[in-house]
């Protein structure tokens, strides 16, 4: 793995060498760590990396990478930037011949997001976006059962993501993780809806199977002289005639990173909270409320493949993002070594989803911008 | 106290008869509990009401009634018929001299409801309105510290109020709670928007000290034949520049009654659930959660002047609903003593809020019409 | 109904006053509300009883009640005193033929509680103790779950109750609650372990219908200067071997009223706690843990017959209180009416409960004297 | 790293590996993984080591490693084996120099454990034993806050770590994990009480600082065949005079791995549970419960140093040992260096909690021989 972006000062770039190396079969062997290269160069000292591969560029190590011998270089780009440098170096990749591993939302915008799924789809190489929620256990669980049809018909869909970390302007005093997700040249058109936004509209619509038809959102921007939105409400519908609610929030004070969703069917529905991750209630018409855990001998395949502890011994966020690590490494194994991948790791957030995600913040951005009227997605 | 519906096969009536009497303050001592006057008697005698005083119509029993001398006729009626039987008979009362309990909606229409705030202010009489919700000592507290500005300026309101009841058609089996509340001609323009979204309105309302200035509205029927909604998502915006969220179902399988409300300021917040009312949630921005809990020594004045317990007793909807039976009785008694009624028992819902839960009626009901656009409240 | 206690400055007197009048059956006619004749006289006034029934003594009281025309008279007597104060009313209103309600523990002293259990054998009158938490409807469903042998043997019991209220000398400021619970003159050989312990005995026994034959408690007085214990730790075993845990607490600082109880069979078991009492949660061997509610359809015939509303409208302490009395009243009143009460209604803990708490008290304190050695029971 | 046991069919070795891993600074570079030589090269195999350093037996391995220069050996072993196979391979790898990380129990006999602790003070080498619970941060917290006297002197301490999946004879279906924790042969002289006990021994210890000065126990084997203890209650007596109960069971139907500690001081406690480990309760005599949460800024500093994301992203088991690798590696490493290692790393648990973990261990078993007695430890 060569890591782009992930130096000094920043926050997602620990998090995802810690998913990829949670099971020992991906090894930081290079990295251009930061866009100023000589805090890229003293990043990758931190890390230990081999100095002739701590890059300064991504350009640089991209070049550099794809001309050492096959089985030297590096297999595939970790791409952990800020939105603005996610389709440069991806592109750039994929042309060498890269796998790529990319940080959500997956592009500045739209465009760029329709140019990179052709062009994956164009070379053929494995794609996957760092949707980190769709990785646990219980999320394969919950699209397992909704998607079966025991619930009947899904009806109603509430998906919220409240954070309260930007209720005050944290940007003016130059705190990196809340500067460049509120600056428009670095985020995109989007604050929340961008940044937590696309995680609560990636998860509404991998566990249902079902597809946003079209939104009406009411975006908020409240904390004085923010150039982007911190708050959203949208009314969602969804192709099968379901319709929901989705809030998201940077300015919800007091809350974390509570994501949780809540599905209705005509017979009963679940309900998952990223803060328990390893349980879900399962909730009947007309029995009791089911409370499932994960690591426990009734929950299906998908889920237990997904799980590394037996019941009861919490598994969490690093986890749950090593799955999709653990399961994009496993495919371009299957790629390199010439043969199809187990099923069972063909799951991992693609680049459609990163499409839909771009498509979902222009969406929600334009019905904003017009006092909440409805759009189509 | 007389009572107006409430008879056999009747669901509240009991309810409020329990509230009434948790106090030992008053008495149900004369009652017309059906709209078939045969059914009102068999239920009269179900109670052991006084023959003569066990009339078979709210006409008859106001008539009597108010021809009994001072001290022996019923000091107030309490209306708790389905909506469409709510004006004329607390018209009725008030026209002779009668303080009004009523159920919530308060009327069948928007101009029932005018025309009773008129007649509530002319008589001078005491009106009360059942919105339970706002009886829980907790809401007094989450009222008092919201409204101290301790949070800062409210930013956020979620309010959601899911039942599962009506997920399947029950009223096509004659149910009678089902029946009424899912036709046109008893309840009103309104299903779940009129019978539980007043009460999520009101709740938002009355804890916020804000108003609801507009709101943009999805309402649906899920259940195929059905006559009124059974469900909406309704984005909101108040007076304050606050934005918000309200949604409310009958067809969330698996729900019960979890009325939650979520409020968030610059600096904090609170979150409320009515499944476990004696205990709300107080988020701070830099400090840990709160767990405040009724019948301790810190919390509000008006809240511990609605507990009856030390804390750990938990008290229920019944606790509540008694409160505004407890406080409206106090205020009835001081009028009739003809001195002020002391400040802490005038804390229940008014004539007022039942204006402003049928215009919230009409306004939801007006933009789902429209396909969800924004009307004015 | 008569009450012998709970006048001014009491705590349950109160709470019995509710819980009587929650279903409009029982009324409260006379009283003999404190040992001081003139705060008797006071605090009847308060309550606005009748001038002639409002007695000085509870000697008074039974002599001049048991004289009245039958029909006139009350028809049983409700005992709130502390614990010296109970044995010796309630030995007179059986004498006299009037039946009794009485607070727990039963008596002062075991003689006393063996002697009493007699006497009530020989009148054949109602008796009924007050252990408020079994007339929860969960309670009622527990027990039914437990003894239907749906879990197979029962293995385990831990069954807990901290408080905190006594982490300081409260009894050195004169607080009424503390001071005769903590008094051995008043409170009789034990203080937590007579206070709350006999509550989590008697849960015990009664939801698993197994008895405790020996048990060894370590016994403790933690604030300095206190004459009776405040916390004990009681190994516990069970008649058909099962083995337990049960312990007890008033200096568990910052514990509200928290019982709890877990039981455990071969193939699952429940939990139920206080604190949400509608809620059970039952555990199994291979599936998922269920949730249970009050006010479901699901839920047994016993449980349904103690529960007022629907589901999600929590019922809590005084509902329960409320059963305990309805329940009585209801048996009290076939005795009146000369028929066999509704089996539904013979739901009470009786004198042999107050019997077996009173040797309950006995071993523990014995056990604790004897640095916990076992002790049968 | 160089681990004994922990190949295939074996558990908790790949937790060990994941936990060694999650850093990135600790590579599994040889192994000795079954006590069979085949199957030890054949789980060597699965995990790619290189075949010089894949070896037959721990014997050959830390021979074999001995020999290799400086910098390509090995640093430690780790080892994850049966407990009868701790003491013989600790021995061995101490007298060739090698720092060591054990599991728990730490050997199968008290005399064994003494015989470590010795060789571990005069080799004077690295030794931590991986009590998994004491690595979560929200565990520094406690430990902090309980030991700066904030709650006032400690007064009562509640433990519990019930598991319910020995509740059948899982042993005689051969099931690994099963069989040699119930065979006395290998695992010693207890069962529960060594796999859990002591786990809930070491957490209650560790975090009040305080020691168990005598125990009484009442010690269960329920399911019927079984050669070792499935349950055990445990009254506890701390040297500063505060009291508690420990609980542990393998025989409670439907509970997963729960461990839950509450300790009461006297103005207030704190509790924890290990299946929510990102929250902490802390209660108060006269204030709202607080509820911490990891990750967050007025955690205290050793948490904070303990803790890999922001709050809101739960971190688990596998970080929680994770930590007890970094630190010990960092200590391992600064011994390495010739510096003293920064002090936040010299947190983990050590010989003599393993020492202390024995004792525990023959004091409960030997109580429970004398039908529950007490014993001093």
């Amino acid at each position: 793995m060569g890591m782009i972006g992930g130096g000094r000062g920043a926050f997602i770039g620990a998090v995802h060498r810690m998913a990829a190396g949670i099971d020992g079969q991906i090894e930081l062997v290079a990295g251009a760590l930061d866009v100023n290269p000589e805090i890229a160069i003293l990043s990758g000292q931190d890390l230990y990396l081999n100095p002739e591969r701590n890059y300064g560029t991504y350009q640089e190590m991209i070049e550099k990478e794809s001309k050492l011998p096959e089985g030297e270089r590096i297999d595939f780009v970790s791409i952990v930037t800020p939105n603005h440098v996610h389709y440069d170096p991806a592109r750039l990749a994929l042309e060498n011949g890269f796998h790529v591993v990319c940080e959500k939302p997956m592009t500045f915008s739209y465009d760029e997001a329709v140019a990179l799924e052709k062009l994956v789809q164009d070379t053929g190489l494995v794609f996957a976006l760092t949707h980190t929620y769709t990785g646990y256990p219980m999320i394969k669980q919950a699209r397992e059962m909704l998607q079966s049809g025991m619930f009947g018909t899904i009806r109603k869909v509430v998906v919220e993501y409240p954070q309260g970390w930007l209720s005050t302007p944290l940007e003016a005093t130059g705190q990196q993780q809340a500067s460049w997700r509120t600056d428009p040249k670095r985020s995109g058109r989007a604050g929340s809806v961008g940044d937590i936004g696309t995680h609560a509209e990636n998860l509404a619509e991998t566990i249902t199977g079902l597809k946003i038809t079209e939104l009406c959102a009411d975006v908020s921007t409240f904390v004085e002289g923010r150039l982007l939105d911190d708050d959203a409400n949208v009314l969602i519908r969804f192709d099968n005639g379901a319709k929901g609610v989705l809030h998201v929030s940077q300015v919800s004070a007091g809350e974390e990173n509570p994501i949780n969703i809540r599905v209705y069917g005509e017979k009963g529905g679940i309900q998952w909270h990223q803060h328990d991750p390893n349980t879900m209630y399962v909730k009947w018409l007309d029995k009791p409320m089911e409370v499932y855990r994960t690591g426990t001998g009734y929950m299906g395949s998908m889920a237990q493949a997904h799980t590394r502890t037996p019941s009861g011994h919490p598994e969490g966020y690093l986890e749950a993002f090593g799955n999709i690590y653990r399961n994009f490494a496993k495919v371009v194994q299957a790629r390199i070594d010439g043969r199809e991948p187990d099923p069972e790791f063909l799951d991992f957030p693609t680049v459609h989803d990163g499409v839909r995600g771009m498509r979902f913040i222009d969406a929600v951005i334009e019905s904003g911008g017009k006092n909440a009227s409805w759009v189509k997605m």
